[in-house]
């Protein structure tokens, strides 16, 4: 029976990550699109929630010899708004695996919980389909992501053959270099943004402030980390897990507190 | 020396939930409030990153006998936006703790990950900072809280005196009830959403759609879980942690993939 592969991403539905990513995966059946109106970087898990959300329906391709359909959808929310419409309103039936991406620009270690493209999978992983988010060092809107096909392609095959147990999903990110050094499954790193904030004056007065800054791992030569597996140039699977309890906690917790 | 207490939220600066939680902890020191412009239910660690954020200056209010002085801004941006931007632009100095909340209504069980309250304490947790996000079953813009003041204050307390691990934040659920029945520490429980979308009719054609529904744990009476202790009167602590890898999947996955 045909696979059916449900994707989404935070850049919109029309960026190139997302239309490379469906045409790379066609081949392993039909393709579903659900992505948002525009740019949603940095939106994490977030819900659309004070105001109503819409669809568009934007175009069907049918299967041709070797690659299934293709259908895409734009939504007005967000990439987690994308999901959960996806599943209740426009799939034709549950999808066998779920996938974010490819996103322009990485989501390696604590950026996974800012991402977008991540939140696409731990909905994914809410509805307890396998998923994977998969994100590109390369940032640029016109990057042409085919250096990194092999790799999606091989993570694609394994996760459909043979899942993912419930509550775990993929976080993939990709370096921005042609010769890729192969795959390496990692931890996700630990580190902090500085200089987030770039001030400047407002014309009627005051101030305003863009997000931006850089990102600094708190061990900068952690091998086990994915950051230091995508500045090595290797292809970074970290596995995640919905599940955020502290469970080496709870006994100390029970003392101080019950 | 005098405790710096930071706290945020997702319901906007002058929700009583904030409000009341400041007055709360101001017998442990100063409390420095830089909270949304407005509502932003399920944010979660969403950053603001099309468009530009502002701040206001909205009061000072010195120290009295047995309390420390209220300090509260505004932002125009998201609950992570708040923290991000007090820690650079806004605090005096380094704060010893960071609060999200009270929020009006509960985030047990995955929706933790939903949550702007949340993202407050992880953000702060990024920031390693012991952090605490507290919620209320009650979710009236006109609650009175004081029914979990000693709850909240038990809790500030221990974390004060005692700190958290770097990279574990508390998620504290208080269930809507006045006679509590005392601290639990709980797992995160898992469940989904179901009729997640209220469909209607557009007044100049198609169709949209409002974020809504019901949660459903997947084990009902899993007792070990935040959201069984909620919804059976028990003040509900679950530690969170920040480090979302799925370490029981790495060698399976080196094995596949390497």
């Amino acid at each position: 029976m045909e696979k059916l592969i449900f994707i989404s991403n935070d850049d919109g539905f029309d960026a190139e990550g997302i239309k490379q990513l469906s045409e790379m995966v066609r081949s392993f059946g039909d393709v579903f699109v659900v992505a948002p109106t525009g740019g949603r970087s940095g939106a994490s898990m977030s819900i659309t929630s004070t105001m109503p959300v819409r669809n568009k329906h934007i175009k069907y391709e049918p299967a041709e010899e070797g690659k299934g359909s293709l259908t895409v959808w734009s939504c007005s929310g967000t990439p987690d708004d994308c999901v959960k419409m996806a599943f209740e309103k426009l799939l034709p039936k549950t999808p066998d695996v779920v996938l974010g991406g490819i996103n322009h620009g990485d989501n390696c270690a604590v950026n996974a919980h800012y991402s977008g493209t991540m939140a696409v999978a731990l909905e994914g992983c809410v509805k307890r389909i396998p998923s994977i988010a998969f994100s590109s060092g390369y940032m640029d809107a016109d990057t042409d992501f085919s250096y990194m096909k092999q790799s999606v392609q091989k993570i694609v095959k394994m996760v459909l053959d043979e899942g993912l147990p419930a509550g775990v999903c993929l976080n993939v990110n990709v370096p921005a270099v042609k010769d890729l050094k192969g795959i390496k499954v990692c931890k996700m790193g630990m580190g902090e943004w500085k200089d987030e904030w770039i001030e400047k004056d407002h014309p009627r007065g005051g101030k305003y402030y863009w997000i931006a800054g850089y990102y600094e791992p708190f061990i900068s030569d952690d091998k086990e980390s994915d950051s230091w597996a995508f500045d090595n140039g290797y292809v970074a699977v970290t596995p995640i897990q919905l599940d955020l309890t502290a469970y080496q906690m709870i006994d100390k917790l029970r003392t101080e507190l019950e």
